[in-house]
Formats: C-alpha cells, structure tokens, sequence
C-alpha cells in the first residue's frame, strides 16, 4: 500500500451476505475476488464510464492475475468498504490495488492486486483506446 | 416423487464443497439450484448428448421456475446424490424433477423441479429440433 | 401476488455484479435465491431488528421451502429491487414473498416465495419469541 | 513450479458448472479459489485424512494468502484437473501450491499457491499437533 495514497481512489460499500460466509462463521476467502470486482466497477463508474459500456465498446479487462491477504474476517452482516485504485497502468495493461475495510471499526480486513490486460471481445489482446486513458491514469 | 421411479432418470454424484456451506454449518440453500443444474447436465450426458453441444446447436434451456423443499441440511465433505429425470415434457418445454440424497444414509435431503422453455441463442422460444426429442423422452 | 400489497413490504436495492452473470449474458438463476436472502435481511432491518441480533438471541429461520418465477433476465450492472414481505406467519413459521424488479423499467424479473421454520442454534424447531412476533407481523 | 514435481502431490478432477461461467463465456476467476480448495481437501483424503476430521479435532487452516495467475480460461464443461502440493511448511503454517489443467488438451490454465496458518475452533492461533505433522510432509 502506498503511505500516501492518491486522491484517485474510489470506495464502495459492501453490506456481507449470509450467502458469503461459511461454516467457520465468517466470510469464504474467494468472496474478497468479487468484492474487489465490486470495487473497480464503482472505481470506472466514480470516474465517469460504465465497465459496461466500455465492454459494449469491445474493451474487455481480462484478470490474468490476482493476490489477496486476508489480515481478519469479515463476518455476516458487516458493512465492508473497497478502496480501489489504480497501482500501475500502460495501454495494454492495468494493475488495480485494493484495501478492504469493516466500515465501523475501520479495520483492515484484506488487501489485495489484481493484474488485468485489456482485450477485445475475441479474447485476443489489444491496446487500450485513446479516449480511455483517463479512466486508468493514463492521461 | 412417482412411486414407482422410471428407469430413466440419472445419479450425479457431488462432494460437498466447504465454499457451499454458510455459518449455520451446513450447505447454503441456494447451492442445491447449481446442484440440480449439474444433474440436468449429466442426465443428457447419461443419455448422449453433451449440453454444450445442445447449445452449440442454439438449442438452449432457460430456467423459467425452479421450486424446491430443502428436508434435511447437507454437510460438508457429504457426498450427495442427485438423481434427475424429465417430470414432463413438450417441444416447447420440459420440466426435470430431481432428489437429492445424502449417499452414505440414503437419507433425502431435497427435492425440486425446474422448468424450461427452449430458446435459441438470441434468448427467443423456438421448437425442440426433432433430433432432440428422444433426449427429453418425446420420442 | 396480493392485488393490493401490504404497505408493510421493503424494498432492497441490489447492483448485479459480474459474478452474477453466466454464459447465457444474464444472471445465472440460482443468485435470485441470494438476493430474496438480502431482501429480507433488509426487511428486517428496516422494522428494527438485525437478523444477526435475533440469530445471536438463538432465533434462526432455516428455510425449508423456496419457488422461483423467473420472467426476464437480470442483466449484468442492473439495479434491481428486491420487495420483500411476509405474506402468511404463525409462531412456528414465516412466508417470505418477493418480487424483483428492474429499478430504471420498474419490470418485473422474477417472483418468489421462500417458507421458514424457527429454529433454535440446535437445529431445533422452536416457536418465536412473544416479543419478537411484531417482526413477522404476528402483533 | 518446481522442475521435478514431487509424488507427493495429488489430483483432483473438477467438471466445470454452468453456474461457474460468467458473461464472458468462461470461468469466473473467483472459483479457482474454490477448486484450490477441493484441492487441498482432496490431498488430505488421499494422504489417509479428511479435513472434516482434522476440523472436528480443533484444527483449522485459516486461509491468510492467495496467489493465482490465470494463463487460459477455463470454459464451461471442461474437465479441469487441479495438482495440489506442499509446497512449503512448518507447525504453524503450510503453504500449498497448485497447478490446474484442462484435462484433455492437458494445457495448463491456472497457477496458484494458498497460504495458512493453523487454527483452533476459537480462531486462535495454534501449532499443529506432532501426530498430523506427516499430512503436511513435516515428518
């Protein structure tokens, strides 16, 4: 995590479902993942673009790698924020962070990386459009 | 349930996974629905014919109702059986029935229908293709 | 559906998530079940009592019986709203109705019900508390 | 990867569900997770112990890091085999690894590794006792 983050960061609330814990009473590791997924969707929607019309546009962001630490558990019924940012970019490739939070205590729970190449709706690797380069820092 | 089951239904067998348990300590309930997909997908296996292929052809399943009464909870580690047949059909619908045991007890843990409507690959209702009759016992 | 619904329902808004969706490009059905859970969590909430507190006090709702009407497709990033309410009640058991629908078209996407035992931490059916039966609207 | 993999690993062979995919027409990558998971699981069955037991007896494999590379998606009906490993361990923590292929093709789709540290039924800390130390090839 950088110590001083940048303003660019974007936080998204998470009420923890009962559907996602498990029978240690807290939530199942692989929940973090889509929680993150979560995160940078309302990063892109924060910052002015749907994931989803930039996917209607043929611009796919393929995970091709993800890291988590999970530092405490979050438990059912939490309300659990995502910060999300950009970490790294260039146009073929962008790499968000994530630190998650219980929203009362303001424990860190978890945080996390996941590395994304841009690609079209073929699958097949492309360069991110001009127009788009705000979106992840690359203006 | 019929009393005297058709020979034609099919056994799946699934190992409990511990991401399908909550923190009641047993299976969540929404999992038996994935488990009853899974059932659908091995009965046409059991009878020749791969799913995927169906939807290759542009035959598809949409799930237009899905009931179920949860008996007795699955556990973890469990294995479960899925035992499913075709309750009813027409060219325009098909409607499986499953019962999922616990397979050490024998024990039943549920039972369910879901119901179908053949759609093609643009999401409208269309005809079962005759070749595909016999899958769903309408030969 | 009741022609004229209780003014006693709450309404749950859910953004579809990624994860939600399958192949089909809509949401895989089983996550309808999910999302009736967080409606009546909410619902809960919204009359004053935090499922997690009646849970902790040793008062579970194990669900026993659940039916899905699935009439269009959830869509990937869709707000959706989860309308829940109690549609028959008694001490031993509770009839949680739903109605899902999509906020920007108010279109209906499914319906549901879900059938609850009382239940103690043991597993064990048991009868509501008195001073909770205002909850399941038994006052 | 080590270049000369152990015979100490273990495979388990995974049939990838509709309910796995998501609207890019391959695996949500969240559910690798959850096939490491039955990885390991399956390792310990094969190594003379079910982890349902191990859990019985107070001792539990807190999940405090995930690492996964995605390097091909994994597509719906696959038969998907994931190799698990130790790939490191000590009283207090055991590090597995993974490696998940399509099963026919035989290319490799995933590469993980899960961290853990040892736990009680309190949550707490603890090391593991001396007569499972085999289970995690610390003999």
């Amino acid at each position: 995590m950088p110590e001083q983050p940048s303003p660019r960061f974007h936080e998204a609330k998470i009420r923890v479902r009962f559907a996602e814990t498990d029978q240690m009473g807290v939530v199942y590791h692989s929940n973090y993942l889509i929680w993150m997924e979560v995160g940078r969707v309302e990063y892109c929607r924060a910052r002015g673009m749907r994931y989803r019309d930039l996917e209607a546009e043929g611009v796919l962001l393929t995970v091709v790698e993800a890291h988590c630490r999970f530092i405490a558990p979050a438990k059912y019924d939490d309300e659990v924020i995502v910060r999300t940012w950009v970490e790294q970019a260039n146009p073929r490739m962008v790499l968000f962070a994530y630190e998650i939070t219980e929203a009362e205590s303001a424990k860190v729970l978890a945080t996390g990386v996941t590395k994304h190449f841009f690609c079209g709706k073929d699958g097949k690797l492309r360069k991110l459009p001009a127009e788009h380069m705000a979106l992840f820092e690359l203006d």
